[in-house]
Formats: structure tokens, sequence, C-alpha cells
């Protein structure tokens, strides 16, 4: 059968494919984005998950928004106004598409930082919008180039991940925040601000959110992949109710609605006493495993290589002499470590600096150090280091 | 936000919007499709769910395809060929989607049985597909227009319920089901068979599948909603593996995988000892209740009905005689019984019998007695009948 227009255009995700052999024996992996195994809060799920046999409601058929209390849980926790709604999702994954679903036309115009989450990459690339990228820094995007992007281009959406960005760890300042929420509500752009990785912070202040300075211009995201377990496949959009109201729509034709047992069990682990103490366990975990990495990149690297410092999330973004990272981190597998290369993060013919993506949640600080030795010598030969 | 083109032609779900007004206190409601609450098998899923708790691996993120356990069980079960798969959906609607979206250009053809499922007219009318209808017959959809369908209009798919049909319980005959099978395989049309009632049968003999006369030109949809329980939300769908291929690439932009937790609590209830004894009490119970609904509308209904028997499934389908069945049914809700009128079958504009979607899976044998009494009122005077 032939398929659409639309999917004839996309590649297959090139980390999905790779997870398979980052998991062969024997290779440490700092490909994915998964969070730590040996951490989810199984213990305090516990006895949800034994009491969901006495609570047979659970399993009929629910509304598509979501399952009730964990909508009046969301309502107050994210502290909605009484004109905002939260649609819970299949992951924080389905609410991006169908965001794009039920917004982007063909052609539509839709703005993200490059390098940016492929993820975001695949669903606005199968709803087959126009993407333009505008270059990222240190504090958050260029907002030169955005301001001129949005005067000029009159784009629909702008997505953005401001909290420890996948893959570059980047974190937006607040004055990069305020000034990006003036901005879409001057330019009447929508901001998607995905957060997936906001709960993740193991150093600095909390900031605020983008979308705290333009509610009304704004579709929030959020997961709980990262601070909960990704299996369950719960996540959550939120914004204003005529925006939330057509997802809610697109969603019914996409899968009725989302597990309500598992709507249920992460309810009860979000409302658990002992939630915020797995959460600094978590947090406490990543940052030793962080530091353990960005010391041993450090003392290992040769020159040409840099990182800059991150606050939290999961990755650290690594960018390289002139090489090719693609041919690099396929070499790397040989070798036994499993890395990204940059250029899965950018839409197809962009321009490329190489760097790879180190994930460091999900290896054990003695093994990010063997990763760290297999890694440098893989990048000594592929970049004609000796 | 302005919405896409394909959204804005979509209207709400008529069934999931009355849902909300079916569960008010006192009506009964024939609206859903929901199977009996009181009957999911949570006991014999008791200790699958409490031992979740000690299987963390199942919490992690994991392959699009879905659960590997799983899908060996499928290919057993199913008795797939080498050259097929099967990919676990969000519940069988997220397969019908993911079709669409992998197949369903703008303007392709689609043709379908008229009346038919709603979440069907959905998904394609959100894929802006030409749904092209045939009538159906008591054993089937008509064979002529439907060899004149396919070979003057070349269409992409045929999308079928062949047993115990939603919304007319129609079950399609072995010879209907060959012919149509060989129709499929000589216009080189894709069958898409939506079986989600087919272990529901509770009377006369099981009929093969029509895609086991047409394996190579058809994709097969189970469900777990009916003979499970829908609130986990897994679905299935199998075929040729260079076609579930394309369907696992865009699910990984949809929601990258369903819920593993819950695939294996399916996979541990789908081999459980009593899993068989489960479903044959199932059976039983929509028996009875089929069998009382049936005796009472066959004794109570006015002249200009009419309702043909079914085998199985969940609904009676009752022709009624010329009236407005839209406000019939909007009546009945004053009256306190819940049902779906014959219109939201079909596409938009389509000639229309009036009729009325009856679910008998729902309500106990003394509530379908009581309904039908509400029911006769209602349609005596809306149908002005003395």
């Amino acid at each position: 059968m032939e398929l659409t227009h639309a999917l004839k255009q996309i590649q297959p995700s090139y980390i999905r494919e790779i997870l398979k052999d980052a998991q062969s024996e024997g290779v440490i992996s700092l490909a994915g984005g998964l969070p730590d195994g040996q951490h989810f809060p199984v213990k305090l799920m516990a006895s949800s998950l034994a009491s969901l046999a006495q609570r047979p409601d659970l399993f009929q058929y629910g509304q598509t928004a979501g399952y009730g209390p964990l909508l009046d849980y969301f309502r107050t926790q994210f502290q909605l106004p009484e004109h905002h709604d939260s649609l819970v999702c299949t992951g924080s994954q389905q609410a991006l598409d169908l965001i794009a679903r039920a917004y982007v036309n063909p052609n539509d115009k839709v703005v993200m930082e490059a390098p940016s989450y492929l993820g975001a990459l695949q669903v606005f690339g199968l709803a087959q919008a126009n993407i333009l990228s505008v270059s990222q820094q240190a504090d958050g995007p260029n907002l030169a180039e955005l301001e001129a992007c949005f005067a000029e281009q009159a784009p629909k959406l702008f997505y953005a991940v401001p909290d420890f960005h996948n893959p570059t760890g980047v974190t937006w300042s607040v004055p990069v925040r305020q000034k990006v929420a003036q901005l879409c509500q001057q330019y009447q752009v929508t901001l998607v601000e995905d957060v997936p990785y906001r709960e993740l912070r193991f150093s600095g202040e909390l900031l605020p959110l983008v979308s705290s300075f333009c509610p009304e211009h704004a579709l929030v995201l959020r997961s709980f992949s990262k601070i909960a377990t990704p299996g369950m496949r719960i996540g959550v959009v939120s914004g204003k109710a005529n925006w939330i109201a057509p997802l809610v729509k697109v969603k019914q034709s996409a899968d009725l609605h989302s597990s309500i047992p598992m709507q249920a069990v992460l309810l009860d682990l979000l409302t658990h006493d002992e939630f915020p103490a797995h959460l600094a366990t978590l947090r406490a975990l990543y940052q030793e495993r962080y530091t353990s990495l960005a010391e041993q990149l450090q003392a290992k690297l040769p020159q040409g290589c840099h990182s800059n410092p991150v606050e939290g999330g999961m990755f650290i973004w690594l960018t390289l002499p002139p090489c090719d990272d693609f041919a690099l981190a396929k070499q790397a597998l040989t070798h036994k470590v499993a890395v990204v290369p940059s250029s899965v993060f950018y839409k197809q013919g962009e321009k490329v600096t190489p760097a790879l993506r180190l994930n460091f949640t999900n290896a054990t600080s003695e093994e990010l150090v063997i990763a760290v030795d297999r890694l440098v010598e893989v990048i000594k030969q592929e970049c004609g280091i000796a």
C-alpha cells in the first residue's frame, strides 16, 4: 500500500532504532533519554497497584479529557485559572501530536530552536509544517533572530523546552523567558512550552515557567516519565479551555482516552507522603552522575571538545572538532558505548555543528567513567587527534 | 487559534457527549457501547496487578510495537505467518487512526458500510478521506454495490465490522465473507477488518475471519475492551509486516508506545486458567440480557418498528416508522432512557433510515424492561402513534 505524502518524508527515529543496539550485552548507553529504572518509585506505587483490583470502576471507558480526580489535582497543583483546562495524554508526546493535528495545516509555520527535540521534529514533520529554526545560545534562543522570525514570518507556534533542553541541556534565563513571552503576546504566536525535565533541577534556583508571563498565549506540556515512570505513558497539556477542547476532539478519534488505571496510580503516587523524598533522592542521584560525567569529560577529552555545565535534566551536549559525528556515533557503538549524534536533532538539510548528546541518568557513575574512556578513544580516532 | 481544515469539519462524538447525560441519576443507558462493569475480570487480574510493583522493568520506556511477550502471544494465538506482525495500540481505536494516518491522503477513497461505526467515520473524516458508502443487508454488504464501487472507484481501503456490526448487529454470512475477500484481492483493495465484538458470540457458530480468505490484503483490528476491560486501552492490529512497519513509525510520533504495565496485565489475564470461564459467564450474561430486551421489544413495540435477531455482540438495531430519530433520542433522555439515533452512524448528508441503536450489555434485565417501557412511550409520542 502506498504511504501518505506526510509519512513518506519522515525518517524513523534514529534514537529509537539504536535503543535496540544500545541494549546489547556490554554496551553502556548514554544514548536514550531513559530515567534510571532501578529508582522507579514502585514501592510507593505498590499499594495503589494492588488496590486496582478493588476499583473496577477504573477499568470502564472514561472521559476523553482524563480521570476526574487527576484533572482536579492538576487544576490545584498547576494553579490553573477557571477558564483554563487540562487534558491527560498518552505521554506528553501525544499532547504534542494532538496540538499539531488540531492546529497545524500543511505549510503552517512552526518555530523551534536548533537543535531541537527529535520527537517534536517528527510530529511537526508528520503534520507537514514549515519548520523555522532559530539558533540557541547559552541562555535560550537568539532573541533578535526570534523577533525577526516572528515579525517577518508570522508563525503559528513556537515550540520550546526552556528547562534543561533536549538535547543541549540549556536553561533559559529569566530575562529571556520574559522577552519570549512578550514577543509571543506581541506577535500572537502560541508558545508550546514543553517541560519534561523541569522537576529534575539539582542545582540553582527554580525559574518561573515562560508561560507564567503569557498564560493566554501558551500551551504547557508536562511529563511524568522522568519523575514517576515512562512505561505508564501519562502526560498532560494545559491551557485556555477553548484551546484544549479541540485537542480533546482529536483525542476522541486518536484513542478515546488514556489508561484510567494508570492515571489513578499516578495520582496516588503524586499525592503520596513520600513522593517528595523520592524526588529528592532522584535529584541527588542524577547530580552525582552528572558530576561524575562532567568531571571525566573535563579531565579526559581532547582539545576542541566542549560542554557547558547544566543545573538539571538528563543531558550534556558535547560539541566536537570538525568530524562526521554520525559515523563517530556508529563507531562508538562498536566500542560498546551508545551516544546520539547532533544531526538527528536538526531538520533535514540544516547546518549542523558536530556534537553528541550524552545522557547521564541511566548509567552508574562507575559505568560513566568507563563510557568516557571508550568515547575519548573513538573521538580521537574519528577526529584525527593523536 | 485557528483549527486545521481537517478538524473544522469534524463534529464531536454525539455518543461521547451524551454519555455524560446518560450517567445522570435514574437514567437507564442503552446508549454507549459499554461492557458490564460489574463483570470485569478484576479478580483474575488481582495478582498480576499486585505483582507490578515487583516488576520495575515494565515501567521503563518500551518498544513502540509493544511488550515482547504479548506480541509473542499474539503471534501464536492469531497463528500469524512469519511475514506478518502485530502492533499493540492504545485501544483498537488507535489502530484505526494509525492506519488512516499512514495510508489515507486527503481525498483517498475509503469504503464503509452504511450505517457504520462512528469512531471510524471520525477517523477517516479527520484524514479527509473521500468516504464511499455501500448499503448493508441482513447478511453483510450489498455485494453488487460493493463490486461496482471497487471497479469504478478504485478505493484504497474497505473498513468493515463483519461480526455483530456496530450499530446494526449484522453478522456477515460465510459466502459474503468469501466474496468480499475475493473482491479485495481482485481489485487490490485493503480490507480493514475490525472485530471488537467477535468473542461475544452467544449463539450460532463461530465464522472464519473475512481476512482468513485474503490474509495478504487485510489488516485485522482486535479489541480487548469487551472481553477484558476498556479502561486499560489495549488493542492490536495485525497484518503483513511491511504494512505494520509504517504504523509503528506513525505511533512513534503519536505516543511512543502504549502502557507497558497494562500490556503485561492483559497478557496475564488472557493466559489465566480461568479466563475461558470468565468469557463463558460474560456470553451467558449478555445472552440473557439480549433475550430480555428482544422479548420486551417484540411484546411492546408499536407497528412499524422492527429489529433483526443477533447472535452476539452488544447491540440491537431498531428501525422506526418515519420520524425525527434525533429528536426522539433527545426526548428519550428526558424520559430517563438513553439511546443513540441512526443519523450519527452515517456520514453527513447521507440518506438515513430512522432507527435507534440499543445496547444490551450495560443494563440489567430488570432495567431493560423499564427502559423499553419508557422508550415505547417516547416512540409512540414522537412517531404520532396513538
